[in-house]
């Protein structure tokens, strides 16, 4: 069987740590890179990664998706430019239209039916004309804040409260997140980010939400709630990226909330800031289900940001392409897991 | 559209638990219940239950399994009467030639291809030929020592070992468990009953262990070890069902072991004993992956075996009903979800 034909679209850290991860691999090969930074656009793949080529063909980085896309040219796409559905309908649809399967790193895509529902039904509609299926994931919306309180729930008679908290390190991160999240302005700017709606902050509690409502028979009564809050830094903090000073904003801790029949039932706490143990926060998931049984989760540390995106978008990749064709969510689909075998074994012809 | 229609085989702590579970359920209803003990045979089950029938039709119960079903007389049968899949084989069989989708709690059942390939071959091939789907689970096996831990791995790049922990307490279980797990007897008994196969203990560890490494690509390079190790209490312990005095049975503790190129990569530790906070054991669900990234889950106390296996069974129905033809497993299907709102809408025409 050939190996399982790769198109990488974007890359960044999320892209180019999917493409290391690959390339360790069995049965499966990167054939292409879309990627518009003038840093990597005519380079050689291996050289951005500074990965030994080895005997494999090379793999330019081409800034042109059109020249790179042909009908059926890959088994999958994975596109890592977004986190917001209707940035990245465009592309998906034109990947879908191409016959190719796609999962998508956007926050939103992970459950699209919560905030663009009409765009949901329209990917949902051009990936069965063609055959072909499109996933969202990541490790948050993706996993730990939706999935994996999905799962246990599955222990559940009967739920009554559902309570998710992710209290993660920014701090391998780089500027892009510093700003989503304001880490390093002062508290003045903060506010003004969130007057304005400059800062995104965490993007993925409205899919969350809805994705764990919809899963378990919930019916939202009102749309998700959402707070922002600054976190004030009382010490100095350094990461490669950014400096805090004190009294500046060290990250931004959000809260979610999901109502049903006018009642609080889903609540989302993700306080997110660099060198947190440096005012003496553990870093950890906790999953607190109220109901029969009562289930307290929690994983500590927490499982990183970016490593845990890179790999449920690659593990998934079997899911997808065994998938029925259409709009696929993490609820539709087996569970996740690592490959550690050959790629081509998980695929049912 | 009709309720979905349910037929317990089986009415022992499981089976009634299920039934009492379906009970407080939207769009399913019991048609059928099937059980040979003389307390229960020829009455209703509602009073067995000492639930109010309401305006429900009533459900007498039947020893006469051929008496109670026809082809496509409900649209699944809830078996909880058997640990071994050879012993269970006969029945999954009649009901799936009837027609019938099939979910078992015999703990091989969760992974029958681990020991028994042959009947987990003949079951699927027999499914198929009659157009349903037959699924084992059950707590553990079928979560947390194996799907969950499944699951976890999907936010791993690569996974070096596996250990999966379940402290859990036995005191809520009756007779037949007491014995099973050796708990009240003496120390010379108990290395009797490990000497002669009496002892039962846990029966999971191979489906467990098989259905991880099966999951993730890893394969076996020897059979699953196991051992088995008397918890003795230091001191007097009393449940509802069984008393051990001071040198006597607690508990069972066993191990599993699962080996890659003859390594040792998947450990299971599951000690069972009644009153363990006795001597200051606290109870619990732990799995530790060590990998990119490794990752430490703690669920504390434990998810309760009884409660969780009834709700495992019950909330996986919809999922059995929707899935193509054939024998599956935990991992073949979308994750198991609490069932808060009415059946029917979880099912796709």
């Amino acid at each position: 069987m050939e190996n399982i034909k790769v198109l990488l679209w974007g890359f960044g850290a999320m892209g180019s740590g999917m493409a290391e991860m690959l390339l360790k691999k069995k049965g499966v090969e990167i054939t292409g890179v879309c990627d518009m930074h003038p840093d990597r656009v005519g380079k050689s793949m291996y050289d951005v990664l500074g990965v030994d080529k080895g005997n494999r063909s090379d793999v330019i980085i081409n800034g042109d998706i059109k020249a790179l896309v042909s009908e059926g040219c890959v088994d999958i796409a994975l596109l890592a430019t977004d986190s917001f559905t209707a940035k990245a309908f465009d592309k998906i649809k034109f990947l879908l239209e191409n016959k190719l399967n796609v999962i998508s790193t956007a926050e939103e895509m992970s459950y699209p039916q919560a905030q663009e529902p009409e765009l949901a039904q329209q990917l949902n509609e051009i990936a069965r004309a063609n055959g072909v299926t499109v996933l969202g994931t990541g490790i948050n919306p993706g996993l730990i804040m939706d999935l994996l309180v999905v799962t246990l729930t599955g222990a559940c008679i009967d739920v009554d409260e559902i309570e998710a908290e992710r209290v993660n390190s920014l701090s391998p991160f780089g500027p892009a997140v510093m700003e989503e999240q304001g880490v390093g302005i002062t508290q003045k700017e903060f506010a003004n980010g969130v007057k304005n709606g400059t800062l995104a902050g965490h993007v993925g509690f409205n899919e969350s939400v809805n994705m764990i409502a919809d899963a378990i028979g919930w019916k939202l009564s009102e749309p998700v709630k959402q707070s922002m809050e600054p976190i004030v830094s009382n010490v100095y903090r350094k990461t490669k990226y950014v400096e805090v000073q004190p009294g500046n904003i060290a990250g931004c801790a959000m809260k979610g909330f999901g109502y049903v029949d006018g009642q609080e039932k889903i609540r989302m706490i993700h306080p997110q800031q660099v060198e947190p143990q440096l005012e003496g926060t553990d870093t950890g998931d906790y999953i607190r289900i109220k109901g029969t049984p009562d289930i307290h989760m929690a994983i500590k540390p927490e499982v990183p940001g970016g490593i845990g995106t890179i790999a449920m978008c690659v593990n998934m990749i079997p899911h997808v392409i065994n998938a029925r064709a259409g709009l696929k969510t993490m609820i539709d689909l087996p569970v996740p897991r690592a490959i550690m075998g050959d790629m081509r074994n998980l695929i049912e012809r």
